[in-house]
């Protein structure tokens, strides 16, 4: 395992290509990070092994990306106190509707950081505004990216309004 | 652990209400069981310890029941082989709308033999079903049930008629 | 009738394509199985006339598969006490919704395991579990299809780690 | 089985609340009827035999009410070519969204006309109104009584307006 | 107006695709009908004018199919007493399902036969049923094609227990 | 007819609890009004006449509330060029999600302006808004009623911190 | 900033072809408007800004067009009282379902005039509808577009009838 | 504004009750917070003024709570890069099924981190879990509610085997 601050699981490979703005957003702001394939449901060891080494190595934030009946947020959530983000993704019949209620309806006691169905970009920036309440750099580099949206909306305006 | 043939598991306490009539069905049926309160959240490791030594102990089918985000069917059949049923339960806001699919949207792999919400009772005949399979007295006592339930339909189409 | 454990029924030719994975999969695992096409509302005697043969013939679990008002699963479940396992088919313009409510919400007395929209793979595995109850060496087989399950995701995550 | 034109089943001794209006609005057009329990699950060859005696009894509609998995006015739909009219029951956990889906997707070939969630009024109209198709006196009365609706609403209006 | 015993409204001109299958069953089964464009919204006069004549034309059935805020089907029901079918179509970025609910869930006094969502088939043999209630010719129709669609069942079924 | 600027039209007396908050609202900001009991399906004659007369006797929004298959916003969005204002109610087993279907998904040419389920004060504060287009001391009231609100809101967080 | 009536705000230029429709209807009706990229979330700076000028620019109804959680119409409305029509997109894998709900379910005191999911005429047509209050001749062309929309359909219906 | 680590906000007093839990989960660990009432729609000014002066104040996390077309903590989102938590709240007739989809489906470059429906307690114990990021006492707190939570379960499973 790297030094890695935040850990982007998927439960399934398939999910890779749903994933992967994650990390390009968190290369982005030089958050060093990994992705792994790890299934709550058949690799529970694989993960509760890898879960228990995180922190010591420097995890400190849980991203966990699942369709269906998607309990690896949860099953991450409750083997960690660490923050946990969960995506739900839009893999099953049921256009992520099923993902979505699965990652975000967890019980008392252990929550999951849910963001929108396949919004893996988002979930790179909660695990960088997580990170940033301690880091005086990358918080600013939030506010930059900011700037950065904020411009890009104001370009697409500016084109709209002069065409 | 005493020589159970069904392991009925919820998630919280607070679910006992809904899953009972599963424990009064078996009871019915003359089928040896337990019932237990572990998480799949708060409880992994005892649950993980209970399913382990369940099946050497004699269980040979498992129940699982839990609202919200149901996590608890899929993390039992996650660490079992025996066939698992999950009783998506209407605790939260959604009416059990997200326990249902949480319950029963699996992946490839991992089948949790999903009823109705709330239906306790569902459950355990269907852990009867599975378990006359090999058992001509249950499959036996299964045909007789469903002659009472025949004839109960039957009176009170009778007393409607005469009424 | 061949001596079939499994009789995989669907409601309609159309559902072939999704139907098929279980049959693989039962394949993969050695259990005798036939794939019917009988319709809850067109051939109810062709039906009945199965349902009635098919325990003496050896059938020991009904694996059904219909779209739309999915009663196909709840109609079998009606007219035998073996395990009846149902696969709601998306084949409908409500993507397989109608289809997992119909199936699912069973009354009291009718027990149907439900597996996920379009789950045919999950369909066979538990029925397979649901055998391997009273024969050892289908239970010796789906553990060691468990660790197959659990060796491909290694492979992705080390493929992923080392990408 | 008296002399009926319309035969309203229900699955359930406890949806009678429900239906109940649908006989009190046959009553009110001097329809001969009768209510009936039968299950398509618990007693499917009472309501087999049933179905097949009724059309030589004089049955030429069928209403039929049923909650959750709701298959009933499926399954006489698929049992008579006679018109089949079906109420979806908001029994269940799911607010009759389960069976109004479980009773208006019918495949092709076994349409049933379905009504709104407990709509057994309208159920009644429904009957009425085929009835009326060839029975002058019987339309006579549709007319009437939209008349009746009417002034009720004119009524409600004129008093609020007075108010 | 031809003599027509079936008159097949849509809302829109876009409908006609999902509509045509209506007419083409009644076709089959020697039913005079005529298919019409005319919208509740945008053709209210012509829509009363339409309904007000028809009768007297011959028309005993109506069909009407719209999708949306499908208020098509209410619209005539609201202005006949003679039975209405409701086609709720899927032409909306929901999938139908607006369609359904505002097709289905009518106030007390104004039935409307709905059936499954782009279900122009099932609307037509509903037509037919509830003509055959006074025409024996039409009534043998109908039992010989329940027989059609169960001798297709069964030769699928036969197909496939071959191949 | 009274001199109305606004007419609230509901189309069953039994919606009125959840209309008056609109009547109030009005006579808060002095806005001429009135409530009338006028139904779609049940009294389309009397719908249309008061539709006809409604402009030339000074009304210049009109506001539409009904539940279940909710077409009464559209009917009267149909007979007038005025804007229209569509209340879904929640009177049905479906919690007014069918009423706003039905009243928001117009086809294109009628547009009906919808606000929330049951949401009658903001039905009348729209009609305000709109009637405060061409009219400034209307506009200054609304100005003067979000200042209102706000301060109801800051009082409260004064209350809560203070607490 | 022109002289615009109307002022159309997209949350995104990727709602730009979703949103189009609407200033082309506008162009239609002679209704001077502008078309901006602004977002609630992105630029709210500069959507305030463009909020507190255009009143004294001329604007008189805004239409707001946002996808998933879409605030937009409803960050809009909270610092105007001019009307403001809201389109929710179908830009999500929720097809519009959550831009809908985002959109209409608003608060007490800030209304917001929801049209269909990806309904940008019928926007249009109600912006049109509001000026018109107060525009004799707006009113006359709404009344003329009307007609042309009932024209099409009758030219449809009659192109129907003699094929 | 005190010192405060976590400031809770909530859009209408109304929600107090829902909210109050995270108000009592944080004085359990010991963090300094303060609850607020202040509306993205109708107080916008005053949250603003209060979303730049609290982090310099301390405040580390933000938790908005709202319901219906809840936009508060997207508001909140947009203005600060601090973590986000959202709590949908049920309050409206859709069961804070608005509420989930308004607050969870946010739009790139603004993630909310969204808790179950109502999930007050949980929106509280992520909070911790972020600032215990860089604080050792923190998270050890939560490691040993961890085994509070996890020692009820296991109390009330004893309670229950020795029943």
């Amino acid at each position: 395992m790297s030094a890695s601050l935040v850990a982007i699981i998927m439960g399934s490979k398939s999910d890779l290509s749903v994933v992967k703005p994650a990390s390009e957003m968190l290369k982005k702001f030089g958050v060093a990070h990994e992705m792994r394939v790890m299934s709550a449901h058949r690799t529970p060891e694989a993960l509760s092994a890898f879960l228990q080494k995180a922190p010591a190595a420097g995890v400190r934030v849980f991203i966990a990306a699942a369709g269906g009946a998607a309990h690896l947020a949860g099953a991450v959530a409750a083997q960690t106190t660490l923050p946990v983000i969960g995506i739900p993704v839009s893999s099953s019949k049921l256009s992520g509707f099923d993902a979505l209620l699965s990652t975000v309806q967890m019980p008392p006691g252990m929550p999951v950081a849910t963001v929108a169905v396949d919004g893996a970009d988002n979930a790179a920036l909660l695990a960088v505004a997580i990170l940033a309440v301690s880091d005086k750099d990358l918080a600013a580099k939030l506010v930059a990216y900011r700037k950065e949206l904020s411009d890009k909306v104001k370009a697409a305006d500016a084109e709209l309004v002069s065409a």
